[in-house]
């Protein structure tokens, strides 16, 4: 498999985690996104989208967007599963990604901060953006946590005793909101889960710093 | 079951056509999203993310955020599938929806469009915003059905010849579309799709004109 990566990808580091937590190997090749190679020719016939992370299979199959390509890798690695077996669990589990996914890093990634550049905003102004996107996104996210059954709540991880898709989903956009200066006080339970996470070397090894192409 | 919900919620609107699909009947109660009622307190105990739409099950679960509804329901509603058997082309549709939900629709629903006012821009600027979202993730997603393999090229849903999630997400995506005057021309799969879609009840009774609190 070949991952189409960069070190710094709130998305890319979803699936770095997945594929560590799986005990999958891919060749990772980089797109670096702030000279905009993602949008180059050659690249965006792998991916349309001109988006990292992009998964191809050793078919040749080219699969995009972070949360579709981990439940692929859960449906096809089952062992550990990053989703629990009860429907409303893994509803409640894959909200929580898309909450993150969709209604804050969706809106606050460096596509979006150039479009507000792009409406004559400075760096701070598109900063102060991505901060408030985050804080209140990342707020909403601590209450889908506190308001987790009983069942779950031995934690120490967001839904439960082992972690799963909403922790990939947290771990790179807690790291992105101490970019942005993110107050993470008010927090607790996103932070612990966080910290279990960290301790794991599937986590510890997927972050940013730890690339090859980390500036 | 409840589904809280608003008329021309492009997010609503996926459960809406979900819960047809399946033959499944809820209570509709509606947040009347340009008046802020999504933001009273009362609806944040029920959605702590203050977000149309959130589906409340028999027993008081809250279900959230669209398209883990949407898989909620196809898990516990297996017939007719909204997502087909091959982990591959399961990928490829959730990865299709995630596209229309992360990448376009959550860059221009009502709440980033208010951000952008905030920034001092009019509405002119918000829905030019809005189209230039649109118009670039759609060409996108023509991309990736274009892309699809041979066996799912019969159509003339966009990923065979059964509505599913991917055509969950766009018909409600194209409305939008239209309402912020994006050329849909180059875009001729979707639009195929698209007619399939409307064409079945399930989606018809779906329509935004078509509930009780359209204006």
């Amino acid at each position: 498999m070949i991952l189409w990566d960069y070190w710094r990808s709130t998305a890319a580091y979803r699936v770095r985690i997945a594929l560590n937590l799986k005990g999958l190997r891919a060749e990772h090749r980089v797109r670096h996104l702030r000279r905009g190679e993602q949008r180059e020719a050659a690249f965006l016939a792998v991916n349309p989208q001109g988006l990292v992370p992009a998964l191809v299979l050793e078919d040749g199959t080219v699969l995009t967007q972070s949360l579709a390509i981990c439940e692929y890798l859960d449906e096809t690695h089952p062992e550990p599963p990053l989703l629990p077996r009860d429907p409303i669990a893994r509803a409640r589990v894959r909200a929580f990604a898309q909450a993150i996914a969709a209604e804050i890093h969706a809106v606050q990634n460096l596509k979006v901060l150039n479009r507000v550049k792009a409406l004559g905003h400075d760096q701070a102004a598109a900063n102060a953006w991505a901060h408030d996107v985050i804080a209140e996104g990342l707020a909403a996210c601590e209450a889908l946590v506190r308001d987790r059954p009983e069942a779950s709540k031995e934690g120490p991880f967001c839904f439960g005793a082992a972690p799963g898709l909403a922790d990939i989903a947290l771990v790179p956009q807690l790291y992105n909101a101490r970019r942005f200066g993110v107050d993470l006080g008010a927090m607790p339970l996103l932070a612990a889960a966080e910290a279990a996470c960290l301790a794991l070397p599937a986590f510890a090894a997927a972050a940013p710093e730890r690339q090859a192409d980390a500036e």
